[in-house]
Parts: C-alpha cells; structure tokens; sequence
C-alpha cells in the first residue's frame, strides 16, 4: 500500500494549494536541488524551494508523473513537464522520518537543457519570494 | 527479494567486466541520457554508452550506490561517484521485460556541474569507442 506521506502529498499537488507544503516537511527538512551540490537545510527554506518548484512545474498545467517507486521511509516520483517548450523529465526522491514527516527532498532533471532552465527559472523565482 | 535483474547488475559492476552488459539488455533496449532528451535506440548503442558511463564513473574506483527502489518491472539506483575532483550524484532508472533483459536504462544526474563534467567526458568516450 502506497505509504501515507506520498498520499498526502499527491493530495496537496491535486490541491494545489503550495502553501501547506509547510505541514508536510520535519523542522530539520533539507531541500537538495538539482543545480547546487550543496544541501538548503531548514524547514522554511526548503518550503521555498518546493514552492518555486511548484510554481514553476506544476502551476504550468501539463505537470505529470509516470512512475513511482517507494520503501517504508523514502520514494521516488518521476515526473514530466513542458515549460518554454522545453520537456523536463525528472525525480522527486523523498525521505521521511518515523512520524511520516519529510527530512530531505532531493531533485534530479534531465536533459541539460532542462537543468538549465531550472537554474534560470529557480533563480528569478526565488529572488521574488525573498523578503525585501 | 530484490529483483534477478538487479542482482545480475550489481554482480556485473563487481566483476568490473563491463562487456557482459550486452547479455543483461534486449534487442530493443533505449538509452536515455541525463544530458540529451532523444533515447539512444537499439542494443549496441545501448551498450556502448552504458560501458562508456561505466568507464568514466566505476573504473574511477569510488562509485558507490545509496540507495535503491524497486518493483516487479524496474527499478532506480542512485548512486555517487566523484570524477575530477567533482561529486556526481545520479539515479539509473533501470526498466525490464518479462525475460529479464533490460529494456530501458535511464541516468539522471545532479547537481549542474555533474551534468557538464557527464556531457564533456561521455563526449570523448564515445568518439573513442566508434569504429574508426
């Protein structure tokens, strides 16, 4: 059976309402993005960054998954999407603790061309959600 | 249990004889790069990339899986691998029939400069491994 935290989580994409990725993620959360080697750790930044991510993937409307695979405390989602004509396919990899909170989420795209836009994309998203 | 198909992949990479690949993939077997979107189409081509991925990440000597996720069809490995100084962390999206045989074999990588340091180095392997 499909573990509680993916459910909750497919039930908040289907929402879309971003703002209560909040109540999925443990305080010690860490955001693992596919441009940066180096991990965004606490739960608020991380919540920023899935936000962008959602804003950018899944507010475009043709956001999709093709595959999932799980174990008792992680999963990974493979996903597509279309954004400036460009097809993103990647990975959600995510990791829970025993109370079904998220600790890490880790992001990998593919082709190059994709990853790039990311980092573009990702970089202009997350300078507006910056406090002024 | 963990799947034949994996346990013939893993056994592989540990006998390091990277030219029994061609015995775990189908005739049709695709290969999905992390850097370009067009599927590599067909056994040989198959093969020939996932020995040139093999030499660039596994003969370097530090190439380690994770993690792994599987069901009855597929499965996803990530692993890490440091190349030139440069940490490549990375999933193989492994997919299969029901001989077997590796239908489809997927690499995503992260973060950025792993994706450019994969692109550059695949490059001059496989221009090496054509036939002159």
């Amino acid at each position: 059976m499909k573990p509680a935290v993916l459910q909750r989580w497919h039930a908040l994409l289907d929402s879309k309402d971003l703002n209560a990725i909040d109540d999925l993620l443990a305080d010690n959360a860490t955001f693992q993005s596919p441009v940066v080697h180096t991990p965004q750790v606490g739960k608020q930044i991380t919540g920023m960054y899935l936000k962008a991510a959602g804003m950018m993937l899944v507010a475009g409307g043709n956001f999709r998954y093709l595959n999932e695979w799980w174990n008792d405390s992680s999963a990974v989602l493979e996903f597509e999407a279309e954004v400036n004509g460009i097809t993103i396919n990647g990975v959600d990899m995510i990791f829970w603790n025993a109370e079904g909170k998220i600790e890490r989420f880790k992001v990998m795209v593919r082709p190059l061309k994709a990853v790039n836009l990311v980092h573009e994309a990702m970089g202009k998203l997350l300078a507006m959600s910056k406090p002024a």
